[in-house]
């Protein structure tokens, strides 16, 4: 199960799959930036990075959204631009305070969707609580871009008593995900294949920042957060534990997959585990409190359908092991291609 | 010299000159932005947003970087990526910190080109005196992007006794500018037309940032900080003449301009004041500082041939008038149409 990617100087240029989440994402952060740009805070490789300013602990992150089609079921480029920083912030343990809008924009992009995108992020701003309060806009000629990429930053600050980092995952930890996974990738997919199901399955893209805080009040029993993205709930578990130097278990049957996404699934011709989502994280939390963050986590409009997947365990250390449906384990390793490309 | 653009209603679509930085820029958002997004930091319009953090004053910027060609006489598009929203930060009176960046790659974009880059940011980084901490590299398929566009972040921090606004221009006020005018435009261009002048026209690329630290000990004497990229010179009066609701008065055989510059300008039909800059600052300063502000800049590498252009005057609110070479005036207008795209 385990595939071996070529090392990076293998590739001469840039493939789809190094922009994909899973190992080759990793290898080219690990192998082309970070020997040039490394610091002790890109080291941390979070969701965002945590430094101090003016005495107080700053998370910063940034994404760029080149998500295709620009319009899909449950939001839009805009909504995701937004969201998924928020999100990335507050996976750092961060309260989200503000955004940075970054738009590049293919000359002749019809201004009725430039406004209706813009309509959509003040949506999520005002839903998210957050304020964007800078940008930029450059355009470049037809055919140089494809109709609009967004590259969003935000900055939340962190309050003290909370820790929540990747290398805190320890033994006995439970895994706690927030709800049905796999719905944005495959809502993707279904736009782009031009499938029909019984019902339109919709992007979960949404911002977490609200239900976080919820959980931010167990302080540090809070070990990590991570929203299972590109790569999928299988490439952040794989993150965490290479991070922490840990061993993950999970149980096949306690993951939460919707009926009409797992056939979605099927027909495609993927697995949930390693589909994009937008709108659920993982959490990690120490054993005593993990019954409170869980019921704390099912009174949360976004978390109703949290559930205990998982244990970190002492065992197979950076390895994540499932235990299947039908009673066997199997290491469930990174993303290791390119599954679904421009998903966010 | 005024030229009345259309209302952005008129147009259906995104032009290039609405990422110019000059007129339809700002009907861009003051029309299509503003109106969604609006919120008391983001209607500052400065070049980054002065937001509270934590007690502390934090500025935020960003700008998205599309230029063509990606490396040129001077730098390249990460030095610029870098250069550019340090030097944002520090128009805003803040000492830059922490820079994030996004890269949005084209498919088989040229891996040793990927690390070329990456070395010039560290590069400029390190002569900055900053950190890039976060970042995120998203790959679209051939002939969806071309080649590589950057979006950097950053955030900076702004002392206490430092007030650097737009609205601050007032009447009275000396009008420094930094030095030779014109030079990262034309060096573009230069390339791009494969001009051949007796000397290469280089980009003024710099990081202001350690020059502005000497000004920013003249306190609240620093009222308007402006770097004149996109748009140019006149431009970047305009916004702030606007902005403040004050005359701004400049004299022509004030400004300099480089020789080689000023040939080239002829021969591609350019004003130098519409053409942008990449390392030169426009500093605001109270009649009675501007001698010693004058004199700490000449002091500085970047700014030895700084050079008092004009003044904030109480006639002609929100509009830049110039003495000319020959003795007449005339109104000095924002860049109306687009000049030069994908300059930055």
């Amino acid at each position: 199960m385990i595939s071996c990617p070529l090392p990076i100087n293998s590739y001469a240029s840039v493939q789809l799959a190094h922009g994909g989440g899973g190992k080759l994402s990793q290898q080219l952060v690990r192998d082309i930036f970070l020997p040039f740009l490394d610091n002790e805070y890109l080291r941390q490789l979070h969701d965002g990075a945590i430094v101090p300013v003016g005495g107080s602990r700053i998370a910063f992150s940034t994404d760029s959204y080149v998500i295709s089609p620009i319009f899909f079921p449950g939001g839009d480029i805009g909504t995701l631009a937004v969201n998924g920083t928020v999100n990335d912030l507050a996976m750092c343990g961060a309260t989200p305070l503000f955004l940075s809008a970054g738009f590049i924009v293919e000359e002749g992009f019809p201004m009725s969707d430039l406004q209706r995108i813009a309509a959509s992020m003040q949506n999520a701003a005002v839903n998210a609580g957050i304020q964007i309060v800078t940008g930029d806009t450059k355009v470049v000629d037809k055919g140089k871009a494809d109709k609009i990429f967004i590259t969003t930053a935000g900055i939340g600050i962190i309050a003290d008593g909370i820790s929540v980092l990747p290398t805190r995952a320890s033994a006995g930890d439970a895994i706690i995900l927030s709800g049905s996974i796999a719905q944005h990738g495959i809502a993707i997919m279904s736009v782009r294949e031009g499938l029909q199901f019984e019902t339109t399955i919709a992007s979960d893209c949404a911002a977490l920042n609200g239900m976080i805080a919820e959980l931010l009040k167990f302080g540090e029993s809070i070990h990590v957060l991570r929203d299972p993205t590109r790569g999928g709930v299988a490439s952040a578990l794989n993150e965490i534990a290479a991070a922490a130097h840990v061993g993950i278990e999970i149980e096949e049957t306690a993951i939460p997959v919707a009926d009409d996404v797992r056939g979605a699934c099927e027909i495609l011709g993927f697995d949930p585990l390693y589909v994009a989502n937008e709108g659920k994280c993982i959490v990690f939390v120490a054993p005593d409190a993990a019954a409170d963050v869980l019921q704390a986590m099912r009174r949360h409009p976004l978390g109703t359908g949290a559930a205990i997947i998982g244990h970190v365990v002492a065992d197979h250390p950076e390895t994540v092991v499932m235990k299947t449906r039908v009673g066997g384990k199997r290491v469930v390793d990174m993303l290791s291609g390119e599954q679904l490309p421009r998903i966010c």
